[in-house]
């Protein structure tokens, strides 16, 4: 089942350099790994935005929900989580 | 998977009685069929609206929009779907 | 009569790691007790977020008023609480 | 328990006279009806609008759904109810 | 005239329990004293939140809005007011 | 004391060109009386719409409601009324 | 260059069956179109509505405006274009 | 002085083929004019509806709302304008 | 041309009191320039808030905006500015 | 392809004059580098805020994400893109 996630990221503008590159490594580095086993399909930058939307494949909500508070940047997201049906340009028997 | 589901009916106000009133019946029957077949766990009524929140469970998002699909009223509803995780609350381990 | 509630958590990403956690079970052992009492008889995490929507079983919102306030995450807290009615699906008589 | 309720109505504005005026003679009788069983304690118009607030004591939602279904202009209505608790500076032993 | 004015209270979770406890027994008084003037006729606790509905009796807003900034809460306060009219139902000579 | 009234109209776009003008002329001669006995003391339009901003002198939202109530448009007329206070760089110590 | 579109559709409830069933046929042979074509990339089902999500390659806005008002359904179609940017997790030099 | 305006344009999905091409030639026509004269300094299709966003250059708001209102769609539409100052960037003494 | 302006201010609550007196006193007195010059022509306050809805006439927004930018509290304030158009009832022939 | 930016700036207000003026001169330089480079064509000023709304023409949203993050003011800024589409009155054989 495929899961419509959409993050933004609100950072402190005074937050230390080193701290907020460190950060962005270990997010860059967590996404990587869940693109790998393959929870993460998609990822897009809002333009503008600290923000990105993507696209999930998990048995459930419950899976979503633990990916996305692995994320380094977890405790500056806010994250809305959108389930998705099949579509029957997409359904198998179509 | 649970879901959270938000149902909202308009109905015209100048529908004849007998139609209102089959529908009515007809969308109950259905209701009775969904909670049979233990799609639809639990039902309320929203006050003072022609409108309920409802739970599901279902495999998927795609078996959720079928069961909406299939209500009498569906023609006149509005319907909104969202996912919902386990809570560690309710967790097996927990 | 029931209630649907739903809450969000907002803690500061700068919150001790030791603080955090002490709230978080705090939060867990009251939830836990208010399972026992009989009023929150249902509860679901909002996936991708520090939040949940929760059904409480109570006399009347001052008592679900009592009960979230009770909670250790209290000053964290933003909570709606919706009154719900009785479907003609689970009425007695239907 | 108490209730506020915010009621909206849309009549069509090609309502033949005779109608609107029947259907708010029937609305002001069942509004005293309420007012006598002690439902309804306060009702106030919304100004500039054809829609009001008013305040409903009643033993649970179910019933202000009931009060609400009742009246003679309900389906060209759109009405919210927001359960109110007991504030300390009126509860018994403040 | 009558208003109905809507308060959201949002205290910071560190604020000194000891600060906390005065601001809101200061509140209490200043409450009691609108009451014992006629200003504030009724107030309800929104369940969940630090938030509460009331109603006031006062010759126009600009009485209201000294009433709410005399509260000992008013620098943490988000209040709106929303002038009633007098309903058909309660009118002198319905 | 004051008001501020932002009304929106919405004719249907089929509406019989003689019905719309009369209509039109109706509601400038109603607006004309208003001003004339000092309820409404200023209007603009809203650039682009079939929509006014208004300031209204009156005793209390009742006389407001009438007023509005009072227009020729009222059927297809959707109007907000928001109560003022005096500010102190009006006030007559200040 | 990607877009995300979200298109929510809105047929009247006394719609020959017939005329639905001709309409939702010609929308399906013209969204099989549109993926030969490249242009649309994915479509997902929002749960509970007659709505998609979908996702759209395109050399600009211009070209998934034409795709879209191409739509069967289109006079009864509400849609919003959403521009997406690269994500660095899926930038080619990453 | 310059102007934001954007234009939701809302037909009946079963309005005659002919006059609606009647009215969108109508529309470009005057739309032509008003470039012609200077009002209308650059326009943009918003992608996927019936919609646009355009800069108008206008003594006031007022020579604004005639534009708008001297439109073949006029009685379809739906606007809003939002008044532009002068950036730095663009001053100028900048 | 008229401008209808909004007006929020939001200041810490932990200000020191002489500093929110001194910065309330010069807001005062630019107030009082403003309407000197006749750029400020009416104002009130919204009550319960501290917010202000004001009237303003100036040849043009960027007139507005300087006049807002140089109050004494232009970095607690967050402002509306909406161009208001001469109405019928107004205009200098109707 | 050309794109709406509408920018938010929130600046605290306790931040050092001197921090101020450098951001704000460092982003008026980096704003002429955009223009001159021919990705900004127009900028203005949203009447009584520290906000712009602009127009970029750029290869794609991506291209105006890196010229929006590489303003001074990035880490303080709200941002959103909307993509436009062509319009038939500015389109090359209209």
């Amino acid at each position: 089942m495929e899961f419509l996630v959409r993050i933004e990221v609100k950072l402190p503008p005074d937050m230390p350099e080193q701290q907020r590159q460190a950060l962005v490594s270990a997010e860059a580095q967590r996404g990587r790994e869940l693109i790998e086993i393959g929870l993460l399909k998609r990822i897009w930058r809002v333009p503008g935005r600290l923000a990105n939307v993507s696209l999930y494949e998990a048995p459930d909500a419950t899976a979503v929900h633990f990916a996305i508070t692995s994320l380094a940047l977890w405790p500056w997201i806010t994250a809305t989580v959108e389930a998705l049906a099949v579509h029957p340009l997409e359904a198998p028997t179509d």
